[in-house]
């Protein structure tokens, strides 16, 4: 099978040809660029030298001479390719914000700032978070070419960490996201917010209040929350002194019935038997809801999710705890922004859309460090 | 003035000493290690070579010979010195736990295991955090030598960030403190969580809903809320690849009279001008409440607090933010944890105690990288 | 076929079981360890959650039940192990030094502290550097059960930037090579070395003069000459605030024959066409050398080997440069420490005893970042 | 006294003003930027905020108001403003390039691709490396306005390493300066090769034999031989993943009468007791040498220099090592490169001038971390 990767010289694009390069299903890769068309990938990373043959083309060229198309392109350029594959008849995975959001244009244009060019593509497009849209994708591909809008970095990890909560129904109020990644979620880009004295042993939020990821996010709570009350959201990234890694620890009040009344000591409120009996009972609840998810690890019982151990990998852990006063579950959530988080999913779709198993090309440990 | 410094080796003791080097009212220090008692402290830290001379004494000999003390030792073994000053009537500053609880022997004794020895010295010592208790501090100590609890690390930055909001009575509800620190904040002893290819390149959260700074944000909390509403508190902190610095991400839920009738759409909040002004109004109000202290910067609106804007300084840098729908005040504060967060502190203190400017010693500005 | 790991807790031992895990000619590994025998590696390294079913055993279970056995045990412990594999008449790849230095226990003891116990074991051991001694490897291993001394990670990538300059006659005089190590090299165990205060955001060598790797590097040299003059050695590492990888530079004295011609001005040297034209031909003369090997890369004239293009990979990345006065070679090689300098390595040697194609299982694209 | 700093917004300029910021005699800074005048340099670098009032000039303005001035310019620049101070009679310290070859325009012109355009004014610079020319230095001020040209950074660390061996006599051959930076030498404007992900957890060197740093090292070298031979310069730079300090490995070939007859066995060189012997008595050469040296330190005998030791410090220290074979003397220098490299040797330089004690301003003990 020819996959074509549009492209491909963004991190997010090169991280991709990594990653297919040892998918036993695909046979050859056509990458495109705008900006070193006619160059190699290994003039651009030498980590590829000797590793893919072919020059880089332009992106009608892969378009036409793929299978199917990854797109890894910046925001608001999707369209019109999306639009030249669902033309030939072939499946289009988007890893930009442009497909997220559905056909709901008045979020995307609210946040994006632009409209839809092509509305009919967002019609038959499917959010492609496996957890949430598993048999959807699977659907639409089976009967034609289907769009794919691959899920943002930080929405990844932080909807997976409160699914099993929003549909059982243990949530109440307002949920916040505390999300810190690594700095190749800024992309290869040079700016002076990753020039590297300015980001070297430091952490700051931006954008707080005000990120793009806010919507899409909120959308997913409302998804699963189904029939139970979708909480409201607040969502604050944070930029850390890291390569690669998306962390997010999630703040859920719970439901009155599943609250503990807290032990206080002069008004301050103390770990507990209840709490830890507590923060059991769900932590089973979370382990159940995933087990048959074949990238989600909930961890035992005592462990905690670091990036260090999902590192170049496709998985998504997670962790149970409870504040002290059992009134709020926290779950801890870990990433790899390139994998999980961009690429690595992108090829999990693409085993979806395809019939492979889910797990083929994704199948290696986390590296240790 | 003869400084006396028992436990200098530690990272906070010996950051201690590098700080009264510079400061013009200490003409010479007597130090102590049980470690490396009889050596001299360059030999533990060669950055010090020919610029402390003299050798490592024990804690005895520093007592008896100095105009006051500093204590940087481990938590639970402060008492008895403390006991040895107030018999020979100077001033002592412990940088540990075992002086921040006043006489609350319950809530301490349930966070740090361990009881109080002396409880009478409880009663005469003060909670040095000079932004909430400058004012008890001078007067005990124009009267009598006093015991000053230097604050922990992450109280610093949680209280100073929230102070405002409690003591204006904006907060209602549960406040979230969301925090990561250097590495340094474990101390200079080598173990797994510390180890450089354990914590490089990753970030997690440790000790959640179990950490013992918990009990202390939320005392200072209540006693900055004074007649308001005392919120309650959940604390996470994070270990970040990083020497230094400790950023805290404070999510305040606002009182009703504060709130701002979010704008949605699709259900979803969007950010908005209502939103914006509100945020100038509360920034003003954090600018004017912090006007007159010389190690709080409320930064101008459209920055945000980041660890390398304070980096080997004395200062508390806050910046004021909202969630986009308006009902959640999101501060963030970022300190050098081992200066704000402790020694430079402990100097603030010291300068207080002895009726110096507060900024003697502490004035320069903070490193660029 | 079942490949038994002993020592798998360590981080070369981890990192080995990792590469495995992908190797399609390995159906189940058997590990042992001591610290940790009756516990799971995942219990270890939650990296491996999920994967490695089974107990951590002890030494003499994982040898008596595997088809060959791999040793990640620190130096010294390894001989008892060998002797138990050949009674069994089965391959024992080593990675400590133990076996690296053949028959020349004069050598060994004199650097490593101890003497030989079974010296019939190094008459028939092999040094396990494939571009060296592959053709000994794989006629050793076709007609008996062989002991391999896989490496040390710095004279790997030593070895193979100065073999095409030795083996050519290029070089005279004394070579001096300075290395740069990330800090996994120091292994799992916590020491105030690799305490992440202590060396991150520096850069500082170690053990200069004396480290252990000098005679193994200089014995090397010495087999790579032939009857070409054998250069000196001058060997220094140093320790990079970075998790893998080694870099190398290495300055070779040209023979006079190679030596250009300094231009100079105000008697300092300048760059010249000249000196460019001498480093094209010895970069081709690397080229032409390492033209089959499926692991060394010679780049393209115009780029430097990093250790961020092998990162994660079994590659030795080399560039060829010349002193602007024409008279010393300068060649730079980039190797990932855990992998083509240590469990790489070591699954290349298992791969060339068993006949498999020599890149099984090793041919992943170098991370990214 | 007034102080014009030209060019304060890039990084050297900027860690200049806040070095002086505590500097006693410096009374006022007038500071000049070209891409932020009419802003204050606290919007530039929030580090500043409430530190440093006034805005942002031309140069004009600052050079016709200031007694005096810093300028920290980009290579090829400063001629004119030289030009403008000599009119006004006050002393120029020019941080870049442009001052550092004196009336030796070829070499300057073949390395940096420009003319001198007032050659006059190089007949009356000093080069600015007090070890070497503070007597000059204090000369020339004396009787009329001067101009500085400052060292760069990795010339003053290879500079102070090899010059006892070469005002001794100790040195034969070629030596080789093997050099590691932080990344803020590469300034404060963001490209590819400083761009986060590019650069951490990895090492490379650069410019191989073509740095322009080379000839200025050369320069050295030849001016503190005297009548000694000078030995050939071999310079590699490297880029480390850090934000500040400079560690340089340098190899001195030893003149016969210092060497050590090798100890062998099987060819290769073992450590021995006639170098340790020789390692000491060079090692005391040294410290003698330095001994009135106020930012030199001599390591005792056992310390290897290494950039954490010197952090935000004007301090360079050396460590005296001999290779094992004995004919090879290894000194490792370690600087802050933004201070001793850079801003605050350029402070050194003022007091020199103005006869301060040349310690003024420069006593921080190096930060710990």
């Amino acid at each position: 099978m020819i996959a074509g990767i549009i492209g491909a010289t963004g991190y997010t694009g090169a991280e991709l040809v990594r990653l297919l390069y040892g998918h036993p299903k695909i046979e050859k890769m056509l990458l495109s660029s705008v900006n070193f068309e006619g160059q190699s990938i290994e003039e651009v990373y030498p980590n590829f030298l000797g590793k893919i043959p072919g020059k880089l083309l332009n992106a009608e060229e892969v378009i036409a001479a793929s299978d199917f198309i990854f797109a890894a392109l910046p925001h608001g350029t999707g369209e019109s390719f999306a639009h030249a594959c669902m033309e030939r008849k072939i499946h289009y995975i988007d890893l930009s914000a442009d497909f997220r959001f559905d056909d709901d244009e008045a979020t995307f244009s609210a946040w994006y700032g632009k409209p839809y060019k092509h509305s009919e593509l967002h019609k038959r497009s499917v959010y492609g978070l496996p957890e949430l849209n598993r048999r959807r994708i699977r659907e639409l591909a089976a009967s034609a070419a289907v769009i794919i809008g691959n899920p943002g970095c930080y929405p990844t990890g932080a909807s997976l960490g409160a699914f099993p909560a929003l549909a059982k129904g243990l949530a109440a109020g307002t949920i916040i996201v505390d999300s810190a990644s690594g700095i190749t979620g800024g992309g290869r880009e040079p700016s002076r917010s990753f020039h590297y004295p300015e980001c070297a042993d430091s952490i700051a939020p931006y954008k707080v209040g005000q990120h793009r990821h806010t919507p899409e996010i909120a959308r997913n709570f409302a998804a699963m929350a189904g029939g139970n009350p979708v909480p409201a959201l607040i969502f604050t990234p944070h930029l850390a002194p890291m390569n690669r890694g998306i962390l997010s620890t999630i703040y859920i009040p719970l439901a009155p019935e599943w609250r503990v009344t807290p032990h206080t000591a002069g008004g301050i409120r103390l770990p507990s038997k209840e709490v830890e009996a507590k923060t059991v009972q769900i932590h089973d609840l979370y382990a159940d809801f995933y087990k048959d998810e074949p990238f989600v690890r909930v961890l035992p019982a005592g462990l905690t999710a670091s990036t260090n151990r999902v590192r170049q990998s496709n998985y998504c852990d997670i962790s149970v705890h409870m504040e002290q006063g059992g009134g709020t579950l926290i779950i801890v959530t870990a990433i790899d922004n390139m994998v999980k988080g961009a690429a690595g999913q992108a090829v999990q779709n693409m085993n979806i859309i395809f019939g492979f198993d889910e797990k083929t090309g994704l199948e290696a440990i986390p590296a240790l460090f």
